[in-house]
C-alpha cells in the first residue's frame, strides 16, 4: 500500500494519463499521430525526480505543474508543442489519483479475501466449540467460537463486495479541460475522452467532475466502513486475549509481542496496531467528506486536502485489514479456556435456557421472574444456577431433575449456530471460486 | 424527517417488531396462534408512553426493555406470557431502526428528487447562458449556467442511485435472540426469521449483525456524501450571491434573509443553512464508524452511539437536502450580472482560448508563454487583452483580426457544454420515470 | 445541562443583553434613561413563544431577529425606538451563548467535583488493596486500586483546572454592532461594551469577536477532553466489570443493568451510556473546529453550525460525566476478586520484581533473560514461577528461598504507589477547598 | 515541522530520556555513577538506525524495545546491566514525544509571531482604508482593511498566548516504570522522578500518565484551534482575492500560482494550502480525544494511534501556519479596489448609517422600516440609494441635504475602528516585547 501511494506512483499515474491523452487525440485527428507516438514513448520511458516535481507543487499548487514542465522539456522538438494539449492540471492528477485508488482497492480486496479465508478455517474447525457468549461484557449464553468466526467472516465477505461495487464506480477517466467544457478540444472532446478512458482500461464520466467529488467521498465512506470492521475483529480477539480470559492469543514470531520491563508477557500486538491503524482511518473520512464542498469548477482548499487525506486513508486502512490477517492467521485457540470460562459463571450463562424450559408451562413472563429470582439467590449464596433450580419447587413443579440437567448443557443451547455458520461459509465461498470472482481482487 | 426520527416512531417500530414476531412465531407453530393475534392486535392499538419509555431506557441500557415491560402488562392473560418470545431487546430496537432508517432513505430521496427537477430546470433553460468559470476562485474561462446545472444535477442523480443500493442493502431484520444463536427458538429460528422479515417488507439477513454494523457504517458514508454534495451546491450558490458577484440570489418568501441592523440585506439564508447542516451531518459519520468496534455479541458503548448519531445524522443530512431543495427551486438568476462580470477580467478569461487557438501553429509551449506574456502586459497596462493581443505581432503573424475577435466570443469557446447538459438531463429523466425508477422514491 | 441548553434559556440570554445594552446605553447617554429602564424591564418580565422564535429563526437566518421584533411589539411606545439600538443579531445570539456556556461549564465543574470525591473516596479506602496492573489487557505487576483511582482522580482534578481558565476566558462579551465597528455608537461604542459588560459580570472583549471564534474552539477543545477523561474511566470500570475479571459492579438502583432476555444479567449501564455520550461529544470538537473558518465580518454556515454544535457538545459532555459520576459513586468493589485474578497469572505477575532482584547481581539485562526463560518454561509446563524460580540454579546462586518467597508477595512491590494517591488526594483538596476554590464551582 | 517528528528525533528524544535516566538513578545511589557516566556517554555520541528501529517496533509494539536493545548493545560491558533500569518503554517514548512537542510548539509561536508581526504591519498601515464590510458574503456596512488585520491579529495574539500555557502544562516527565508504581526503584522512585525531569527541563509530574492522556488531549484541542484561526484568515484572503473581488493578492515568487492551461491565472497557493492543512489538522484532533480511552495502566491501541496523529497534527497546523505567514508577509492590497467596492452596492452599504442618523428622530424600528423600503426601491429602480434618500420625505423631514450626504462617507460611520485596531496593536506588542515575553517563543 506504501508503493501504491508513493510519489513515484502518482508521477507514473500523471505520465499515463499524458500518454493516453496524446494517443486518443491522435485517434480523433485532433494531433499528428506522430507528436502522440513520440509522447506516449517519452512518458513509459522518461524517469523524473519526484521528490522535486512534489517539492515544486507547494508552489506551483499542483503536482501536474512541474511534471508538464518536466515531461515538456524531455519531449523532443517536433512533438513538445503538443504535451499536455487541451488539458488541466487536475485532469492529471485526478486520473492518476484513479489508477491509484484502483490499485488501492484490489490491495485490499486480496488482504480481506486472506483474513477472510482465516476466518473460514476457524468457523468450520470451532464450529461446535462452546463459548460463553457475552454482550456488553457480561457472560450471557453460549455460543461456539466458529461462530464469532463466521459472523467475522459475513462482515469481511460483505466488504468485498463493496470494495467491487466500489471500485467500478470510481474507475473513471478525468478529463474536462481547465473550466470543465473541454473547450480548447473543440467538438472531438467527448470522443477523445472516450478514448482515452478505454486506453486506460476506464470508464468515460458521464460529466468532467473537478469539483464533484461524490466518487472521491464514496471510497472514503466505504474504507471507513473497512476500518470498523477490522476494529471490530481486533476488539474481540483483544478482549479474547486477556490475561483473566485466555482464549486466544497471537502466535507469529516468538520475540512479537514482548515488553522492555516485563518478561513474561505476549502483548496482542497486531490487534492493537489495527485498531490504532483503523482509528485513523475512519478519522480520514470526515476530512475527505468535509472537503466535497469544493468551489465552482476547481476547489480551494478541498481538492487540495484529498492529496493527503487519501492516501493516508488508503494506508491506515491497509494497515488495519494487513495486522487483522496476520492476527488471524497466527491466532492460537485455547479451548480449555473456553470451557473453563463457561463455568465461571457458576451455570448463570445458562438462565435462558432455563427460562425458556419454563416458558412453555409458566409463559415468558412469569418464568423470567422466576429464573430472576433464583439467579440472585445463586449469587448471594455463593452456590451454583444448576443446584439452585434443583432445589426450587416452582422448577420442579414443571421440570424433571433430567431435564434440568439437560437446560445446563451448553451445547444443547446452541439453536441455528450451525446453519448460521454455514451460511457464512457458503457466501464467502461463493465470492472467491474463480467462476463467481472476477480477475480484480485475485 | 423530524417524524421519522422521533420517539414516538421509534415506538411504533418496535411494535411492530413484537407484533410480527408473534405472528411468525405462530406460523411456526412455535407458540399459540391464538397468543400471537392477541399481541399483534395489542401491539397495533396500544399507545405507549414514549416519554416515559426512553426515560427508564437511562436506567434499563435499552428502550426496548421498558417497552416490552409496558407492552407484557397491557397485553391479556393468556397471550402475555408469549410477548417477545425469544427475543432480546437489540433485535426490538434494531428492527426499529431499521424500518426508520428505510423511510429516512425514502424521504431524502424524494427531497433529492425535487432537487434535481429544480436542477434540470436551470440546466436547461440556461443551458447557452454564458458566465465565468472559476477555478481556485479566479475566472478560467466561460462555462454556461446551465453546465453548471447540469454537473449539480449529475451528483445528485447520482446520489439517487446510492440511495436506491443502500436502501435495499440495509432492509434486513434483526432477529438473533440474547447471543445471536436463536437458542431460544430451537431448531425454528432461521424459519422464524425468514417468516418475520416478510412480514414487515424487510429481507431476511444471512446471520444476526447484533455487533457487526457494516450496514449501518454503509448508511452513514453515504449520507455522509449526500451532506457533502448538497454543500458543493450551496457553497456555489452563496459564492454566486455575493455582493461583487451577484449572478444569483435566494428567492422565496419576502422577509426571508433580513437583518435586525441592515435595512437592505438579502442572505442566503437556505444556503447557509444547508451549510451548517451537511458539517453538521459530516460530523456524525466518524461517530458511527468509529462506533463499529462492538465488543463481542453486543456492544458495551458503541452501539448506544448509534441512538444518538443515527437520527441526528439522519435529521441533518435531510436538513441539508431540504434547504438546498427550497434555495434551488426560488433561485433567481442574473444573466446581466453573468455578462457583466465575464467582461471583468478585461478578457483574461479568454486567454486559454487565444492560446489554442496559436497553438496549432505555434505548438502549445510556445502558444501558451506568448499568451502569459500579453495577460502580464494586460495586467500591468490596465488594457483588454484583446487589445493587445491585436497589437501583438505574434499573434497576427498566426491569426487574421477576424480570427482574433472571434476567440474573445465566449459563446464559441464552449467546447462539449451541450453534450454534457444533455447526459445530465438524460441520466435524470431516465431515473425518475416510473419505468426505470421504483415506488420507493417517489 | 438540558435546561442549561434549552430554547428558553436562549432566549432569556438574549433578553439579558438586550436589557443591559439598552441601560448601558443610557449609562453612556446615548439613549433615554426612562427608555432604557422600560426596555429592561420588559426583558425581565416577558414571556416570549420560544418555539415560535426558533421555527421562525430558520427563515430568519438568526433567532434574535423574531425576538427582537416580538420585543419590539412588546415595548411600550416611547421606548420601542431604543430596542436592540446599535446593536446586530450576533451580539445577541453570542452574548446569550456564553452566558450559557458559563453555566453549562459551571454545572460541568459541579459534576466532575463530586465524580472527584467519589475517587478521592476511592482512591483513601482502596490505597493498600492489590490487584493486577494491566498493560495492553495483560497483567503486568500489582498495582492497588487505591492508585487507579488515583490515577482518575488526578485526571479529574487538572479537567476542574483547565474548566476554571476557560470558563474565565470565554466570560466575555459580543457586542460590534453589524460590521464589528460599533459605528452606530458613534464615540460611545468601547464605553458601552464596558458598562454592558459589567452588569453581566462578564468582561469587556479585546475587539468584536464575531467571525473570530477562537474562543469558541477553545471550550469545544476542552470539553473534548473531559470527555476523553470521562471514557477512560468508564473502558476501565467496564473492563473490571467483565464476569471473567469482575473486580467491580456498579451498584445503583436495583433494577439498573437488567435485561430483556437473561434474568442474571447485571450491565455496567452507566459506564455504557458515558461511552457513547464521550464518543458523542469528542465528535461534535471536529464540528466546532472546523466551523472556525467564518467568513469575512460574520459567517455563512460556520457560525450557524455552532448552533446545534455547541449544545450537543455540552449536553453529550455533561452526560459522560454525569453517568460516570452516578457510576463511581455506586461502585461495588470486590477485593477477593481482585486478590483472586492477582493470582491467576500463576505469579508471571511477579516476573518484574523477580528480575529487579536478580538484576543487581546479574545485570538488567541478564536477569531479564534469565526471567523470561523461567516464564516460558512455567507458561509451557503449567506450573507456578515462584515455583520454578526456586528450581533454578541461577536464581539460587544470587537469592535465598526466603528472599524468592518475598519476591512474589504483591504488597512488598508497590514502589511509590502510596505518594502517588497522597498527591493526587491533596491537589484535588487543594482545589475544591474554600479557600483555594472560588465561588464558580460549588 | 518535519525535523521535529522525524524518527530521529523520536530516537534522539528516547537516547536523551535514557541518559538522564542513568544519571538520575545515580544521584539517587541506585546504580553506579560509573555505569551511568558511560550510559549517558553512549546516549550522546551513538549512532542508531532510526529506519531499522521503526520497522522493528512493528513487531514489538513499540519503538523502545528496539532501541532499548540496540542501546544496551551499544553499551560496554560494565554499564550494560544498568540501561533502561527499572524504566518501560512508554517511559521512553512518551518523554521523547514531550521533547517533541516541546519542540514542535515553540516553533509553531515562532511562526505565530510572525503571522502577527505581518498582521500588525497590515492593521497599521491600512487603519483608515475604508472597505466594505461583508456579513454572510454580503456588504453590510463599512469597516477598514486595517481593522480586519487587527482582528486577525487578536486572535493570533491569543493563540500564541494559549501556546505558552500548553507549553508550560505538557513539559512534564514520563516516568512510572511498567505499572506507573515505579515499583522496581523501590523508595529512590519520586526522588528519581524529579532528578530525571530537572536534568531535562521538564516538571516532574504529579503522577505517572501512561493511560490518562489528558495532557495530550489539550495539545490536540490547542493545535486544533490554531489550524482554525488560519483557516478564518486564509478563507478571507481567498475571498479578497477572488477576481470580482480582487482586494488583495497573493505576492510572492513570480511564478507562484500559475496554472497548466490559464496563462492569465495567479492563485492564491498560500491560502489554499493552508486551507487544506487546517482541515487535515482539525480531523487529527477527534483522532487523538477518541484514543484518550486507554485502558488500565496502558492503552491497547489508542496510545499507538498517538505515534501518527500527533506528529500529523503538529506538521500540518504548522503547515498552515507557515502558510498564511508567506500569504500575508507578501500580501498585495489594492485601495483601488477596495473603494469601487465599497461603491459598488449604489449605496445600500450605508444603509445602516442612515437609519441611526434617522433613529433618533424616528426610533431605531420606524427608522428601519423607512430605509428598508428606500432600500428596495433603490434596488428595483436601479439608483443610488443616496439619491432615492434626498427625494424621501420622511428622510427631508428629519435630516437636511448636507447630513444626507454625510451619511454616505463611509469614512464618517467607522465607530470605534481605530481604538480596536490600536488595542490589538498593543496586546500583541505586549506579548512580544522582550520584557513580557519568554525565551521560548523567541
Amino acid at each position: 500500500m506504501e508503493a501504491v501511494w508513493s510519489a513515484d506512483a502518482h508521477v507514473r499515474g500523471m505520465l499515463a494519463f499524458e500518454a493516453v491523452l496524446a494517443l486518443a487525440e491522435a485517434d480523433a485527428g485532433v494531433i499528428p499521430r506522430d507528436a502522440a507516438d513520440t509522447i506516449a514513448s517519452v512518458c513509459q520511458t522518461v524517469t523524473l525526480d519526484a521528490f522535486g516535481i512534489f517539492r515544486d507543487a507547494a508552489r506551483a499548487g499542483t503536482p501536474a505543474i512541474p511534471l508538464v514542465r518536466m515531461l515538456t522539456e524531455r519531449t523532443p522538438d517536433a512533438a513538445r508543442g503538443f504535451v499536455h494539449w487541451g488539458a488541466t492540471s487536475q485532469d492529471a492528477v485526478d486520473t492518476a489519483l484513479v489508477l491509484q485508488m484502483r490499485d488501492g482497492l484490489d490491495l485490499l480486496a486480496g488482504t480481506l479475501r486472506e483474513t477472510g479465508a482465516s476466518c473460514a478455517a476457524l468457523a468450520e474447525r470451532y464450529a461446535d466449540m462452546p463459548m460463553a457468549g457475552r454482550t456488553l461484557l457480561q457472560q450471557a449464553l453460549p455460543v461456539t467460537f466458529g461462530l464469532k468466526a463466521a459472523r467475522w467472516l459475513a462482515m469481511v465477505t460483505r466488504q468485498m463486495r463493496r470494495l467491487r461495487e466500489v471500485r467500478e464506480r470510481i474507475s473513471v477517466l478525468q478529463l474536462g479541460g481547465a473550466a470543465g467544457t473541454l473547450a480548447s478540444l473543440g467538438d472531438a472532446g467527448v470522443r477523445i475522452v472516450e478514448l482515452a478512458a478505454e486506453r486506460l482500461g476506464l470508464a468515460p464520466p458521464d460529466l468532467p467532475w473537478h469539483a464533484e467529488r461524490d466518487r472521491v467521498g464514496e471510497v472514503a465512506g466505504t474504507l471507513g466502513v473497512v476500518a470498523g470492521a477490522m476494529a471490530k475483529i481486533a476488539r474481540d480477539v483483544i478482549l479474547l486475549a486477556q490475561t483473566e480470559v485466555g482464549e486466544v492469543a497471537e502466535g507469529g514470531a516468538p520475540d512479537k509481542g514482548g515488553s522492555s520491563a516485563l518478561p513474561q508477557k505476549r502483548n496482542p500486538i497486531d490487534a492493537t496496531l489495527a485498531i490504532a491503524a483503523s482509528r485513523l482511518a475512519i478519522g480520514m473520512v470526515p476530512i475527505v467528506l468535509g472537503a466535497m464542498a469544493q468551489e465552482h469548477e476547481r476547489g480551494v482548499g478541498g481538492w487540495q486536502t484529498e492529496w493527503e487525506a487519501l492516501p493516508d486513508l488508503f494506508r491506515y486502512c491497509g494497515g488495519a485489514a494487513e495486522h487483522m490477517r496476520d492476527a488471524l492467521r497466527h491466532l492460537r485457540v485455547e479451548p480449555d479456556r473456553m470451557r473453563d470460562n463457561l463455568e465461571r459463571s457458576r451455570g448463570q450463562v445458562m438462565a435462558e435456557a432455563l427460562t425458556m424450559a419454563l416458558a412453555p408451562s409458566l409463559g415468558r413472563d412469569n418464568a423470567f421472574r422466576v429464573v430472576r429470582d433464583l439467579s440472585e439467590q445463586t449469587r448471594a449464596a455463593g452456590q451454583e444456577l444448576q443446584e439452585v433450580a434443583h432445589g426450587d419447587e416452582r422448577v420442579r413443579s414443571v421440570l424433571t431433575a433430567e431435564e434440568i440437567d439437560r437446560v445446563f448443557e451448553p451445547a444443547q443451547y446452541l439453536g441455528s449456530t450451525k446453519q448460521f455458520i454455514d451460511r457464512a461459509l457458503t457466501e464467502y465461498r461463493a465470492l472467491v471460486t474463480p467462476a463467481a470472482g472476477d480477475a480484480t481482487d485475485g
